[in-house]
C-alpha cells in the first residue's frame, strides 16, 4: 500500500471514538495499513500528542473488536498518531498544518498523500474542503481524498448545493461518501452471492422471486439525537441512503469480477429504474409511523412525543414503510417493500426474498400450513443466510411444514462496517461508497415522500413501542396478497404452538380385547 | 382403521425382535393401530401364549424408540398377541391356526382381514404362500395381504421364478415387498421436498444438475452373515434393490398429490430409461471392491477374506460403485454415481446433488477455492438438508470458500422405516413397496454385472477398511470431470487446514517511524 496521511477532522468527536480508531487499530493488527502511515488528529481543543494518543488508547480498550494486544503493539500503532489544534474557519491553522505534515512526510520519505477524513457536521464541509484548497494541503502531487460522512444534504436541492460546493474542491473521484451499510461484510457479500452460485444465480429473477422485503429496525428510541432526528426522521436518517443502498445492492446484476465502474453504472441504472411516487399513489404506497408508548425487552419506554427535545406535536417520522418497483427486465412485477423504524420489537437489518408459487394453484396445493420458499440475508447485528423450505412433517400426517437451512458466520471473525470502508479509500477503491449519481437519484426518488410528509398528506399512525410497527405496515403488503417474513421472535412462537398443538399422544385399540 | 390380524411367521426371529414389535409399539403409542388388533406369532418352538408376550416385551425394551410407557399401556398392547406352533411344511398347522384365527375374530365380531408377514428366509416363501392358500387361510372374506422382506431373489431369473410361485396364492395389489429404504422418513420426503418447494422444483433438473451421487457406507463388515453375505455380495444385498430404489425416488418427477398408482408408473418409467450397460462399458463403469484390513473408529479391524467363514479366496464385492444414465427429459446427460460398501469410513446414507457451473468458464472464475454448488440430502443415521453455496470470507481478502446451510431433523421425532412400512401394508397403501415391475427392472439391469462379476471380467479392488473404498471408485468421477462430495470428515479436516493458515496476524509499518 501506498504511503499516506490521514488528516482527521473531529478527532476528539464520539465517531472518532467510537468507530475509527478501533477500526485502524484493527486493520493495523491484521497488516491491513500502509507501512508508512500517519494521523493527524485535529481539533479546537488543545491537546499534547501525548494526550491525544492516551485518547485514543482509551477508546481501544472501550470499542476495539478484537481485545488490545499487548503494549509494544498498541505503543507502536499510537505512534503514528499526533494532534494539531484547527479552527475550522481560520486559514492559519491550515497552514500550520501543511508544514508538520510537510515535515512528517519528509522525514519518513513518504509521498504527499493525503485523505482527509471530514468526522464532522455537514455544515462544516464546504468551509473545510474550501480552506484545505485554499491552504495548499489539498494540492500536493500525490493524491487526496475527501471522506464524508452522511447526511449529504437534507433534501434534493441542499444536496446538489453541497455537492457542487465540494466540487469546487474535489472532484468526484476523489470523493468517498460513506454509507455504512455499505461497509457490511453480508451486504459486500451480495455480488458474489449471486455470482459464484448458480443455484442462487439461476432463481434471482421476477420469473421465480414474489418480491423482496428490506428490513432495518432498531430497538433504541432517539436518544441523544432530538435536534437532529425531528429535523431529519426515518425517511432521511435511514430510509434515503440506507435503505435505498440495500435495495440497488440486492437488485444490481453483475457479471463476476466486475469493476467499481461497473458497479456503479449497473447501481445507478437500479436507481433510475425505480418507478417515481405519483402524488396520488404517496399515501398507498408509503407509511408513515411514529412510535408511541409500549415495551422493550420487557421495560417500559416512553413515546416519541414525550422524548426530551422533540417539540410539542412534532409530527416526525420514526418509521417508514414503502412500496418500491424497479422497471427492468430482472425486476419488472416484483414489489420491493422496504421498513425502518425505531423502537421496534427487535433489532435486526434483514433481506427477505420470497419466492413464486407457480404450483400453489395446482389441484391439492390449498395446504393452508404451506408458507412460501423464503431466502433470508441477515447483515445484523448476526450474519447468516436461511433458506427456508416446506417438508413433510416427520410424524407423516401428510402435513407440510417449514423448515430452516441455517448459515451463521462465525462473528468474532467478521469485521466491522468501518474496518471496511476505510481501508478500501486507502485503497482508493471506490465500489461501496455513495457515488453522487446515486446520492441525487435517491434524494430525487425520495423528495416526493419529503414533501407529503411536510404538507400532511400522508397519514402519521402512532405505533406501540416494542411492536412491528403501525398495522398499516401489514396492511401495505397484506393489499398485494403479502406478509412481513421472518419477524423472528413472533414466527418463533408461532412454531411453538404449533408444536405443543402436536405434542398429545393417545393410545389406540379397545382395552377390552 | 379396518380390523385385522397380523400373522406373523418367523415370530421368535431377528428381524421380528430388532424391529416388528418395537415398530408396532410404537404405532400403538400414536394411535396408529386398529382398534381390533391382532398378532398371531408363529414358529417352530414351543412357546405358551405368555411366554410370547413377554419376549415381545423384552424386544420393546431393548429395542424401542421410545422409552417403554407405564406397565398398564404396555400390557394393553401385549394383550393382542398370541402364539401359535407351525412347521412351515405342516399343512394342519395351517388349519389349526386358521381355527383359532376365526375363533378371534368372532370374538371381536372383526372381519376377516389377513396380514402375513414373512420375516423368514425367502426360501420359505413358496411353501408358505401354497399352504396359506391350500388350507383356505388365505381365502377369507375379508382382505389377504403378503408382506415380504428381501431377498427377492438371486437374479433375474430366480426372481421370475419366485414372483410366478407367490402369484398362484396372491395376487400383485396384494403383495408388499419391503425394501426398507422405502421407509426411511427422509425418503419419503423426496417427493413432497420436490413438489412444495418451488425453488427446488426450478433447480431438479439437467439445465441445473452436473451430476447425482448416491452413497450408503456401512462401518460394519460382513458380520455374522458371511453365508448368506458371501454369494450376494454388495451388488444383491445393497444394489439392486436399495440403492436403485433410491436412485428411482430421487428421479421421479410427479405432480403433487400423486396416487400410488402414479408412482409406480413413474418410478418404472425411470427404471426403463436407465440405459443398458454394454459388455464392453462394464469395467469403465462399475467398479468392484473388497476390504482388506484396516482400523475402523481408531480399532484395527480384518480383511474380508479373514472372517469367519469366508471362503479362501473369495471374490466377493463388499464395494459397488457404478455410473448410471437416465435418459429421459429431465434427466439426459446427467451421470448417476452410486456406491456403497462395507468397512468404508463412516455410515452415511445420503444423496448428492451436485448443480452446474455455467459460469465457471467466463473469465475471472477459476478461482480453484470454488466449490460446486451441492445439495445434499441426508437419509441416515441422521436425517439433513444442506445446501453448499460459495461465498466471499469474512476477511475480505476476496477468496470465495463454501458455506453449508443446514438443517437438522430432531432425530427424536423420526419414526422408524419399519412404523412407516407397517403402517402403510396396514392400510393397503403400497406407495413405498417394490413393485414387481421395479423389482423386475431393477434385476435386468443389474444382471450384466451378475454375469460380469460372475465371470471376472470385472477387477476386484481391494480397498483398506476405513477408507473410502477403492481409488477406482474416484476414478470413475475423476473421468468426468467430478468427485465424491461430503465425505463429511475429510472435507472438514480440510476446512480446519484451510483456517488454520489464515490464523496467523501479522503487525505492519515500520517500529522506527
Amino acid at each position: 500500500m501506498e504511503a499516506m496521511s490521514l488528516v482527521l477532522f473531529g478527532a476528539t468527536g464520539d465517531l472518532a471514538k467510537r468507530k475509527i480508531y478501533p477500526a485502524l487499530y484493527n486493520l493495523f493488527i491484521d497488516g491491513k495499513l500502509p507501512r508508512s502511515f500517519s494521523v493527524f488528529g485535529l481539533g479546537r481543543r488543545e491537546l499534547t500528542d501525548e494526550t491525544f494518543r492516551s485518547h485514543v488508547e482509551q477508546s481501544l480498550r472501550a470499542f476495539s473488536r478484537r481485545e488490545p494486544q499487548d503494549e509494544a503493539v498498541t505503543q507502536q500503532f499510537l505512534n503514528a498518531f499526533r494532534y494539531n489544534v484547527l479552527h475550522i474557519g481560520r486559514l492559519e491553522d491550515y497552514g500550520k498544518l501543511l508544514s508538520r505534515i510537510e515535515r512528517r512526510e519528509e522525514a519518513l520519505g513518504a509521498a504527499p498523500n493525503r485523505m482527509f477524513y471530514l468526522s464532522v457536521s455537514p455544515e462544516f464541509f464546504e468551509p473545510i474542503a474550501a480552506n484545505l484548497m485554499e491552504s495548499g494541503l489539498g494540492s500536493a502531487k500525490g493524491w487526496k481524498r475527501l471522506v464524508i460522512e452522511k447526511p449529504f444534504g437534507h433534501d434534493l436541492q441542499s444536496a446538489r448545493v453541497l455537492n457542487e460546493k465540494l466540487g469546487k474542491a474535489f472532484a468526484e473521484h476523489e470523493i468517498y461518501r460513506i454509507d455504512h451499510y455499505l461497509g457490511k461484510p453480508m451486504v459486500q457479500r451480495l455480488e458474489t452471492l449471486q455470482q459464484s452460485n448458480p443455484v442462487l444465480h439461476a432463481l434471482w429473477t421476477n420469473r421465480h422471486i414474489a418480491n423482496v422485503q428490506i428490513t432495518a429496525n432498531e430497538t433504541v428510541g432517539v436518544e441523544e439525537r432530538a435536534a437532529y432526528y425531528d429535523q431529519a426522521g426515518a425517511v432521511r436518517d435511514m430510509f434515503q441512503n440506507h435503505m435505498l443502498q440495500l435495495l440497488t445492492m440486492l437488485a444490481i446484476h453483475l457479471p463476476s469480477n466486475s469493476s467499481s465502474e461497473e458497479v456503479r453504472l449497473k447501481k445507478k441504472k437500479v436507481m433510475e429504474a425505480l418507478v417515481p411516487l405519483q402524488q396520488e399513489d404517496l399515501a398507498s404506497l408509503v407509511v408513515r409511523g411514529q412510535y408511541a408508548s409500549g415495551e422493550i425487552q420487557g421495560k417500559p419506554v416512553i413515546g416519541y412525543a414525550a422524548e426530551p427535545g422533540i417539540p410539542e406535536g412534532s409530527m416526525n417520522d420514526t418509521f417508514i414503510a414503502a412500496k418500491l418497483q424497479i422497471d427492468d427486465y430482472f425486476w419488472r412485477g416484483v414489489p420491493f417493500y422496504i421498513r425502518t423504524g425505531k423502537r421496534m420489537k427487535e433489532k435486526s437489518t434483514r433481506l427477505v426474498i420470497e419466492f413464486k408459487e407457480p404450483l400453489a394453484n395446482q389441484a391439492g396445493h390449498k395446504d393452508e400450513r404451506k408458507r412460501p420458499n423464503l431466502l433470508v440475508i441477515e447483515i445484523s447485528p448476526n450474519e447468516g443466510i436461511t433458506l427456508q423450505l416446506n417438508m413433510k412433517d416427520t410424524g407423516r400426517t401428510g402435513e407440510l411444514q417449514p423448515i430452516r437451512i441455517d448459515f451463521h458466520a462465525n462473528q468474532q471473525d467478521v469485521p466491522e462496517a468501518y474496518e471496511n470502508l476505510i481501508r478500501d479509500a486507502m485503497l482508493g477503491d471506490p465500489t461501496f461508497f455513495a457515488h453522487w449519481d446515486e446520492v441525487e437519484l435517491a434524494w430525487k426518488w425520495t423528495q416526493p415522500i419529503l414533501d407529503a410528509f411536510q404538507a400532511n398528506q400522508v397519514p402519521l399512525h402512532a405505533y406501540e413501542a416494542g411492536s412491528y410497527g403501525p398495522a398499516a405496515s401489514d396492511e401495505l403488503l397484506a393489499k398485494d396478497g403479502f406478509r412481513w417474513h421472518f419477524d423472528t421472535k413472533q414466527e418463533q412462537e408461532q412454531e411453538q404452538d404449533d408444536t405443543e398443538t402436536k405434542a398429545g399422544t393417545h393410545y389406540a385399540y379397545n382395552a377390552n380385547h
